[in-house]
């Protein structure tokens, strides 16, 4: 099994375009946890996506992203609205609980994006010291089930968590492939659209290990670099992760792989779509495809091909392409559910 | 001032030897969160210096080793005994009290260690409720004072621990320095006297980011990864951190550059010595020396040189020697020192 | 607004043997935070209804016994399932998070009732560190709907929560009222059953503010006493807490009080079963009563009776009966119910 | 072993106008949670105390006194200064860190009194993310070795903090003692002082379980309700709390007791003095005595008398008078010890 398969746009390696800017800032010494240079330029290259009030602060990954943002929101009796199985919610361990003892208050939903309406299902009981208080709402943009907001949808969502007097966190781990998709600029459905904090991913599109807190809310500034280091974020080599997300986002690294990666699931869907029996479960927006395949043809496939099951009771599979997806990953991997299919 | 400094071993970049590993396991796709082979030879190689019991966790940093190493080891009422100023006293932004809720008893020590007798004045209260029940000793090896204990000292210290019904973890960010200090190997004075967790540095040594969270006392191993997750530790592309750590101890390049640092510090210390009106503070083990300069003295030298004033009411400063630190760093420092020293 | 209203069983005062058994164990000196006599006795007393093993501890509130009790159960990575908006969900201010850092799965529930189908769907993914390991399930008896376990439903809840090496917890902040309700002893529905811990209430019981923590699984035991001093929940004069329980478990206040709120409850019911208009909609086994009221109705008899709206949207209101709710109370409550249904 | 001894002042039970207001206020049905009359009369009667900005908020024990007020002035990187050996460092098992997450930086004293040059030992590393940020200082009057702070000392100390932009927190466990040994009022050494919070206390003082934060900096009052009610810390039935606050504040009850507690600790002092052999070790400004007796000594006067080693290695010992202490009880304590020390 030594092909690329579709488990994870983690599974993909470095592009190597980061690892020569790594080695590029490997010069002397510097200043640590993030006083040098590199750091310094890494703060130009944000404002130039997200405005001049954006502050960019690194971090180690993508759960530090989010836990880091959202408890420099929350005072320790306030709780954040989320999609129920929001990565946030499945896929942290519970560190926003533990971490940073954030209350979630999910909200379930058909393809993983939060409404106004559905907000409102749960921020409400401001003031009442029983309910731990809204403060907070997150929404994953690319979603965890590979649909994006539209920048309207994401305006009018800040519009409502502002009336509430709340916080927009949006947790990017994926936002290039959600500006990819939208053929939007970052800061048009971010900055543009009210949101105060965003989780901006790296590593997922080609980075070694590199993510960032951006604060578009000036308010919500002074706390996060003190919530880095207390939360174990605080790079000592910071300069070899800011070179990492310069390399992505000081050129169009970050566009040009997310773009690829999302005609890859593009492809993927339209294949799968021509394959008798086989059900395509969400829209396919950025770089990951759903789909229903019977138990026996997953389990067939899997000898050959690295890919997860999302829901063992309906049999939906996931797949995920990454920035080094190839045409030739995805027609093998059509061919085989075809096989199989028939077979099965 | 783009020369080398003596600000922290971690002002230095990463040896070329470690940028190469990290390149040459770029290839294709390989599972995330460690379930990959790089990682599964990091296991090996980490058994090959800590024994056939040993478990390795890679983290990001050393904050994130100590505080997932002492979570692991304690249940939510059990405190850590440690050295007042260690590192997970003074310079990790409260983490363990805020992120892992642990109490430090804190002990007064004139070079940074403990002894069985300095442990004994907080190893007390067993079964009251009261008291934040002792469950875990941290000690620092080298200290952060450039201090190292020997063998017998940490042998001593661990049999005492145990009396108690306690577990003693090692914060290891410097633990090569220590050994290429004691001509040990690193079995010596962990696994074979008694440690129970190591805190395994990487970064100040060479490496990237790499730090790991070694597992001595097999008792101890079903936490780590559960914490290490929640605690936001765990690298989704893990491979690359495993290879820096092998870079380092799959050979000998962690001894080489330990020890290179040591004999800088050496070096640096002996001309102190023979300046006329320096004070070298503390012993000179590993790679750090701490000095007393007059103030106008240092304030002078630090418009060419990076440093730390580590006690501004007698003017102690610390002096990091670094992997890269050359003799020619030394002998300029050394003559600047002598004429501000002169001029003072 | 003089008279007794249906807002909460914890609108009312004391029961005059409660008060009387606090004035009775004033006498002189005892020692401090439980090693006093009559806590010895309320060690026997509680024996008498769980069983042999049975250990008591004291709290204050039932927030308090229910946060001690899960943290006595789980280790930091670990989590509680649990059905949305039972208390610990949606009434205690995010403590379970933020105090033990406990990530709760939610399952929606009908009636407020896990069943093992509910209980699976939130238990998988043990030893997948993604997910906050579920560990506990905590079940409510009699529940925030006013419903009630039968001894058969939680011996199968048990069963399923052992199978999969989870421990059961019983929030009984109304347990009495749930015995009541059974014609059962509180051990058939827990020892005998298999919970393993208990929230054993008694301030909305007529006690002025007395709860405890009863551990059925002695392997538990042994974290409560120093869960309950770290979170605040130690009583330095606690044997005027020991009395309190004393007073209602020792002999037969405990039932007759619990009988005589679920009879009112009964009679509230019947009654409001016989205004044309208004709908029951919860099975009424304890001594709540859920109706669906026009919202002019609700606003008028807010006018001169005390309780609660439920849910803003559907109308529902919840009535609340307590030790002390006469067969006046009701009857005032009805014809105004009546009249204003009349008037609407 | 019947008699009062001296062990603590929560031996004691609880003074008979204590538990009349309790019954007094024991009629029908008051809102929970402190939306009551009685409740509503605290408030006042707190003023008259405290001033016209003063807050009061009921609690169940005095560490969740402590832990409520700290994190309600403290951001989650946030740090508390502290003598070493303070309630909140030595007696409260870890809940300011395991509850509210604060680091104590903790300060040696010889007397259990901060002063503002011992406070500037560790008010330093402001904006340098690596220190745990110090935010508040708390004070303990009187102190936990029995020692008072005059008016002007709190004063100065409140002072300095303020220049540190820092607030300043006073554990009033035994404020009344202290009130009663400086012949001041509450609000000389609180509010007129500069202090910002206060844990006022009750239950030492003859409450049976009645302690409160007093919120004397409007800024900090926003916190402490939702604090209180996430560290399960709210009564429902509080109006019992608030009668017990009132039975010792609204009259001269709480000053009554406490000058009693205090002049039976003088008398205790005295006749200590006057024994050949025996060093009383503080000053003895409050209702305790602290003194070193030889070892045999302790031993067989435990046999009659409760009371606490301090320290087993001087043997010192805590005599604690408290509200019902007799002269009785002095003197037959006085006369074993003079009978023990002859022996010895």
């Amino acid at each position: 099994m030594t092909h690329r398969g579709f488990a994870s746009d983690n599974y993909a390696g470095v592009h190597v375009e980061v690892l020569e800017a790594i080695a590029s800032v490997n010069t002397g010494h510097q200043p640590a946890y993030g006083d040098d240079e590199v750091t310094a330029r890494l703060q130009t290259v944000t404002q130039t996506h997200f405005g001049d009030e954006a502050q960019v602060y690194c971090v180690f990954n993508g759960t530090g992203a989010n836990v880091v943002a959202l408890q420099s929101a929350c005072r320790p009796w306030e709780a954040v609205i989320c999609a129920r199985n929001a990565h946030i919610d499945a896929d942290e361990g519970g560190a926003p609980e533990k971490v940073a003892g954030l209350k979630l208050h999910t909200v379930d939903t058909p393809d993983g994006k939060l409404t106004p309406e559905l907000i409102d299902t749960q921020a409400w009981g401001f003031g009442v010291v029983h309910r731990a208080q809204p403060r907070a709402v997150s929404i994953t943009q690319s979603t965890e089930l590979g649909t994006v907001y539209s920048v309207n949808e994401i305006a009018a969502i800040a519009e409502r968590v502002h009336s509430h007097g709340m916080v927009l966190h949006l947790d990017g781990a994926r936002i290039s492939n959600a500006a990819a998709s939208l053929g939007a600029s970052l800061r048009d459905f971010t900055t543009d659209a009210g949101v105060d904090l965003v989780s901006l991913g790296g590593t997922k599109n080609g980075a070694l290990s590199a993510e960032a807190v951006v604060v578009l809310n000036p308010e919500l500034a002074t706390a996060v670099p003190f919530v880095r280091k207390t939360f174990m974020q605080l790079s000592s080599k910071m300069r070899f992760t800011s070179a990492q997300l310069i390399a992505l986002f000081g050129g169009d690294l970050w566009l040009r792989s997310a773009s690829h990666a999302n005609s890859m699931a593009q492809r993927l869907s339209a294949g799968l779509h021509q394959i008798p029996g086989v059900i395509v479960t969400q829209q396919v927006q950025a770089n990951a495809v759903f789909a229903i395949l019977p138990p026996q043809v997953t389990t067939a496939l899997q000898q050959r091909h690295h890919f997860y099951v999302w829901d063992h009771r309906t049999g939906e599979v996931r797949l995920m392409c990454s920035w080094d997806t190839t045409e030739e990953d995805i027609e093998v991997f059509l061919a085989d559910v075809a096989t199989e299919m028939q077979r099965g």
